[in-house]
């Protein structure tokens, strides 16, 4: 059994703070960091490389919308030109600092409403897909379990990984609720502990509706922004541990 | 004899277009490539960079301040590590288009008020040059002659070459008149020829108050903005061909 | 016989020159002023409201979505919320420098993507409505003729100007051919007189499959970024007083 | 005996929260809110302009450099005409939203690195005060006691207030220490409350080298971004108001 816990870092901007980076790094073994796009700056990028690799995390760039003021999270008509061309834009940025600092870009991950938007539209998913492989060929492409993007990523030929989230709600398509909907999100750390084991464990996740589909996951998602995210994925990781468990990244980065 | 000419390439953002760089690309051996922050964007990088690669032109990367309205031509108090961060990004961001087009990145040239800063201060040249140095050890860094920004290259191990300017006035120190002044610019073909060819051929410039100073450069700057700056750059590239300098990138980028 | 001619102007921004604003002046009668989302910065702003003053030409609001890379001709998912402040923003930045010129502020129309929108889906419609309605409450609201957002404006009790363009061609329900469709542009003036005619003499068009249908527009836009646009326009408004069309902005604004 | 209270709010962008706005408003008299240049957008300034409204709170602009990423505290070198647009920009922005809640716009005061370089430099500091008068002549100037900012504002015709800092250390000659002093900022209520005390009671403040020296205050300044500010801030009016110090915001706005 093996599992790796991935977490949105490095999305402060400026004088502006968001998460609990440094909390999480003791506990996840990939770090998706924001690549000044929807997030994060040149300075918060350096500093979040130095730390994932003194911390030992593995480091993926997290490419999002143009769109700060939406922290990437509201959909952008963009073409698949301009997609490939701002995903490879954000991806050489991030793995400068990574050489530099002499770790290795691991994965990508889509943020926000480009994650969303390439889970379901397989032309979106191609470009993404087309960039990291000319980029990165050797990096992991995270994506929806299930998702276009991860069918993209298989078909270019890159190493692929499904994602499943430890405090989302999912429907019986497998697909995540809207955080439109009250219930969408998980609060209480049993109830995420819950959902963990499950999907680590027996390789299915309870929806919405409360019955139970199969999900094959290869990393879980703690949202970097949510409340007591460190806290939460402290326990679950020492909870995995505690069952034998491997925590650990894909691949041998780090 | 021989020369680099170089012009500043891919400033367009979006639907905002700025120089003439296809007409450029046939007379100049180095391009400055802008890299998203006081021009350029991930669409028009990726374009510049094609051209580029396709007519057989050095590529350079252009970083600037991160401020787009100023065209980066405004002085803006950052600190020797944001400088630094923001050069390895814009490095880091080029590169990748680059790496994906299979050519090398050959040079690194601040852009507008980071260059006539790196000029005369130490610390920021210091700053621009560790950066260099750390993302693209083989690079040239270009800088104005005698500047500060040439010997914190030649003092940290990076090839350097001198940069004089086709279409500036010098003052007698050396230094490039400031653009306030009606007389900064040359308008006409003839003034600018003269003066490149007492650059390429005697190694000297006629400052603003008449007298010749000696100047050592490597590579020539032809602005990309300017006024018939590519029928400029064509005229004089023949002219110098004429008279069997040769005109080339420095090292053996292409 | 009354008809307005419009154009979107003050869509440079900083060092990067966008339109033939100057030339226009002098042929239209109402100015649509980028208000530093999609185009347009304070400083040309300010010069734009200066000279439409100077040319005795009405102005107006030309809110964006904030995507300054995307010329705002992205759709960007903006809730009605963010939309409805986003104009008042923009209508308040503007007014604020005609209130110091001297000028009233007469009209208010969306720019690209978000005048698309507007047209079709009545949420964003009653969005802007609302917005131009709390923040200048005697302004036209300018939109496309039968569009939603002229139904919200009406509604709201704003006075409304159904809008019809010079250069481009019409679907059989009276909406515009899509820019991606060759036909979508009108470019030679022949063309375009022939359209105006009809729209302004005979409250008809002729539609991209050949048929006429009626369309009753108060004003006509010329694109700014069009070639030769102030050349039209010039020959346009020519032509009109040549068979005594009043060609004035709407109310008395000047 | 009568001060106001100030301090800088609605300085969150987007997803980017800064500040315990909600916790001030219930103890200062004035609020500085941001306009999108340096913080805040135009959807954190709706929602600012509503709370200060409701809570009573005298409302002002808080215009800073267009360097969101830098928070404005970086100097940019804009011509006085860059900067007196900037600032009509931003003041109409503001007032759009007040006009809208029916609130005036009673003082404007210049955020960080704008607000340190109009202290000093009357050049700048005409700029500034040119705008405000232009925009709105009845709005109170804030500026540091003793400044450039306040001489301008007094020469054009403007109401001033002049401004002392409740945390900040004062130098010799009246004006701030540098934050990068570790002495630059009172961090306990016992320092602070001494220093509120002695400028509101006394009319004189201690300086980092120990002597009194006078300063003439209207309004005082508590830090949006400081720990415990609304803490501090809260527990200072009840001081004041317990010796019969009237709090309330300069003019009669509220």
């Amino acid at each position: 059994m093996r599992i790796d816990l991935n977490a949105d870092v490095g999305e402060s901007f400026g004088q502006f703070k968001i998460g609990e980076d440094e909390a999480l790094f003791s506990s996840i073994t990939s770090a998706n960091v924001a690549c000044g796009f929807h997030a994060g700056d040149f300075n918060v990028m350096q500093k979040t490389v130095d730390q994932a690799a003194r911390q030992k995390v593995s480091i993926g760039a997290h490419p999002g919308y143009p769109d700060l003021q939406g922290f990437g999270r509201r959909e952008l008509m963009m073409s698949p030109r301009e997609i490939y061309n701002a995903v490879v834009y954000q991806i050489g940025a991030l793995k400068q600092f990574c050489d530099i600092q002499g770790v290795t870009l691991n994965h990508v991950k889509p943020h926000g409403a480009l994650y969303n938007t390439a889970s379901i539209n397989r032309t979106v998913a191609d470009a993404i897909a087309e960039a990291v492989y000319d980029a990165v060929p050797n990096a992991y492409l995270y994506g929806l379990c299930n998702s276009e993007l991860l069918q993209a990523g298989n078909k270019i030929g890159l190493k692929t990984a499904g994602e499943a989230f430890a405090d989302r709600r999912y429907t019986t398509e497998g697909t995540l609720c809207s955080r439109l909907l009250p219930e969408a999100v998980l609060h209480t750390y049993e109830e995420i502990e819950k959902q963990v084991m499950d999907i680590v464990l027996n390789k299915q996740v309870q929806t919405i509706t409360g019955e139970m589909i199969s999900l094959q996951a290869d990393t879980i998602c703690f949202h970097g922004d949510g409340q007591g995210v460190a806290s939460h994925a402290r326990q679950i990781r020492r909870a995995l541990a505690s069952i034998n468990v491997r925590v650990s990244a894909l691949g041998d980065a780090i």
